[in-house]
C-alpha cells in the first residue's frame, strides 16, 4: 500500500529501521538535558542547515507542529499588522490566526487554485509579510520570483514563509527571507508531532524589541528562550525527543541521497503526473496555470469521476488524498515527496492513464 | 539497565511491542482528520477516564507537553490574579509563567523539600489556585486533605493540579479540583512529546467569558477550540498520533494489571526504599516529613557518598536521576513509576542496603 495523502503522508522508506535503532539506543527515554540528547539535536540542526543551505545567521527551533509556528510567529513578530497572501485553506487559517490575536491582519487574496498578480506595491511600514509556499489544500505554488521581490521594496518587513508542504523541495534564496517553517509529517515523511521553525536573526531582535516594550510574546516558546535553550542545543521543554532523532536520521538519509537528486526527481514526478493527467478525458490538473502547479502537492481535478478513480488506483494499493474541504468529492491529491520513488509514480502514472 | 530518572523515564515495558504494532497498523502516517485517528483518540480518552476515575463533566485535551499546559491554563483560566503553592523548581516555573504572562500572581513557599501549612485562609476572589501534587525537583508530595481544602473555602476559585510526576499514582477527588495535567513520559512509561490536560466545564466556562470580554487566550489551543474539536474526538492540529495511541495502549495495559494494584504497589515499593536509606548511614530521606514524601519520585540526601552510591548502583545497571539544580552531587532520585516492578525495587533496595 502508498499513501499519496499530503500529510501525514507515506512514511520515508527508512523511518521503521531509525526506530528501531532509537529503541536500542535508548533514545526513547533519554533525557533532554543529558549530553546524548544535546548531540541528537545538534546534529538534526547542522544536518538541515546543510540539506536547505541556510545560512549561519538563520537559527532552527523544535516546537510541537506548524501550527503552533502560525501562533508564536504572529506573537513574537508582530506588534500591530501583518499581510498574508491568501489563496487556500491554510494560507486563510495563518490570516486568522492574527486577526484572533488582535492583530490588524490584513490580506490579499486569489481564488483557489491560482496564485498572485506577479507585482505588488507593498505598504513598506508593514512589519510582517506571511506568504504561503505551497497552500496544501488546493496545489498551488508561489515562484522564489514572487517570495523574494519583497525584500526590495520593503526592507524593514520581516518576510516568513510557510513551507510545511513542501520542503525540503524549494531552495530559498534565505538573503529574501527572515522565517520559514515545517513540519515534519510532509516532506520529511516522519510520524506527526513536531514543527521546525527556522528564524534569522532580526526575527529575534523583534521579539526581544516587543517584549521591553512589555507587550506579551508568550514564556516557554517565545524566540528569546527558545534561542538561549537551542545556544546549549536544548529545548525549553521535554520536547519529542525521537522526532528530533528521527529527523536527524531521516536527514542524513537525505544528504547521502544529494538534495539536488531530490529536487530533480520530485520535478520529473511532478512533470510525468500533470502530463497524463492533462491527456486524460476523465482529469485534469485543478491549476490551470502551469507555472503555478506545486511540485509537490499535485491536485487533480476529477469531478464526478472522482470514486470511480479512486476505486481503481485503490485496488492496485494506491491510496490518493481526496480533495480538501469542498472539493472532498471532485478532485484527488498527490503528496510527491522524497519517500515516493520515481518508480512509484510511474506506476502511479500509468494506472491514472488506464483508468476508463 | 534500568532507568530510574524522574522522567524521561525507563518506558512501560509493553511500548516497543505496541510501536511495533502501530508500524504495522499504518498508525505512524494515519491523518489525524480520519476515523481511524478518531477512534484511537476516543480509546485513549475513554481508556483514561476509567483508570483515573475521571468524573464526565471533565474533558480530556492532547496538547504538546506539560510545560505547554503551564502557559495555556495561565491565558484561559485567569483574567488578572493567581495563586501559586511554590515548594521547588517546578511550582516557581508555573508562577513564573503567570508572571510573565502580565498576571498578578502571587505565591504561598514553602522551602524546598517541605509541603505547606496545612491551613490556609484562601482570599475567596481568587480566579484560580495552582497546586503542584508532586515537585520533582525535590520528592514532596502534597497530601490529598491539603488540595481538598480549597473547594470549600473558595468555591469560586478554578482549583489546578499539577500532577505531571505523580499519576497514574494519586486518586483525586475530581468535586474538589478543576484540572489536572501530566506528561507522558513519567508515570506512564511513554516516549516524550504529550501532554494530557484534563479540565472541567467550569474551566470552559471561565475560557469562554474570557473571549467574550475579548481577552486574548490564544487561537488554536484555546479551551473552546480544544473543546469542539475533542468532540468530535481531533485536535486542532495535526498532533502526536503515534503519542495518542501508545497512551491508549499503555492505559490498556494499566486497566488489565488494575489501578488499585498499581497503587498498591507504588506505596509498597516507595516504602520498602524509604525504610532502607532511613536505616543507613551514608544516606537518608531529603524530605523529613514522613507525610510528605512523595510515592513516586523518591528523593536520597546522598551528600559526599552521592558518587560512591551512584557508581555503586550503576555498576548493576542500576542508573539513579541525580538531584535537581543545586541538589546535583549531593542528592539522588529515584522513580518510582507503574514500570519499576516490585522486583525491581527488591534489587534496588538491597544495593543500597549493600552501599558501602
Amino acid at each position: 500500500m502508498i499513501n499519496f495523502t499530503p500529510g501525514p503522508s507515506q512514511l520515508y522508506f527508512t523511518v521503521e529501521t531509525h526506530v528501531r535503532q532509537a529503541f536500542r539506543d535508548g533514545v526513547t527515554s533519554m533525557s533532554h538535558r543529558s549530553k546524548e540528547f544535546e548531540v541528537i539535536s545538534k546534529s538534526a540542526k547542522e544536518g538541515l542547515k546543510e540539506l536547505l543551505g541556510i545560512p549561519n545567521d538563520f537559527h532552527i527551533f523544535f516546537v510541537g507542529s506548524a501550527t503552533e509556528i502560525w501562533e508564536r510567529t504572529i506573537q513574537n513578530l508582530v506588534r500591530e499588522q501583518s499581510l498574508h497572501f491568501v489563496n487556500g485553506a491554510f494560507s486563510k487559517r495563518f490570516h486568522e490566526i492574527a486577526t484572533q490575536l488582535g492583530k490588524c491582519a490584513t490580506k490579499i487574496e486569489a481564488p483557489l487554485g491560482q496564485i498572485f498578480e506577479s507585482n505588488y506595491k507593498i505598504d513598506s511600514t508593514l512589519e510582517l509579510i506571511a506568504l504561503t509556499h505551497n497552500e496544501t489544500s488546493t496545489g498551488a505554488m508561489l515562484s522564489m520570483d514572487f517570495i523574494n521581490q519583497f525584500r526590495t521594496q520593503s526592507p524593514d518587513s520581516l518576510i516568513v514563509v510557510d513551507a510545511v508542504s513542501s520542503l525540503p523541495y524549494p531552495q530559498f534564496n534565505f538573503s529574501k527571507i527572515d522565517s520559514v517553517f515545517f513540519s515534519v509529517q510532509k516532506g520529511f515523511g516522519l510520524p506527526a508531532g513536531l514543527g521546525i521553525w527556522i528564524v534569522n536573526d532580526r526575527c529575534i531582535a523583534k521579539a526581544e524589541s516587543l517584549q521591553s516594550k512589555g507587550i506579551s510574546i508568550g514564556t516557554y516558546h517565545n524566540l528569546p528562550t527558545l534561542l538561549s535553550n537551542a545556544k546549549k542545543n536544548q529545548t525549553p521543554e521535554t520536547p519529542n525527543v525521537l522526532g528530533i532523532y528521527l529527523l536527524g536520521k531521516v536527514i542524513e538519509d537525505f544528504l547521502r541521497r544529494g538534495i539536488s537528486i531530490i529536487r530533480k526527481e520530485t520535478e520529473y514526478k511532478a512533470a510525468i503526473f500533470y502530463q497524463a493527467i492533462s491527456a486524460h478525458p476523465l482529469m485534469q490538473p485543478f491549476v490551470s496555470d502551469a507555472n503555478a502547479r506545486s511540485q509537490t502537492v499535485l491536485v487533480a481535478e476529477t469531478g464526478n469521476h472522482t470514486e470511480l478513480i479512486k476505486k481503481q488506483l485503490e485496488a492496485h494499493g494506491f491510496f490518493p488524498g481526496d480533495g480538501y474541504g469542498e472539493q472532498k468529492k471532485t478532485q484527488l491529491r498527490f503528496a510527491n515527496f522524497p519517500t515516493h520513488s520515481k518508480e512509484t509514480f510511474e506506476r502511479l502514472v500509468d494506472l491514472l492513464v488506464n483508468v476508463n
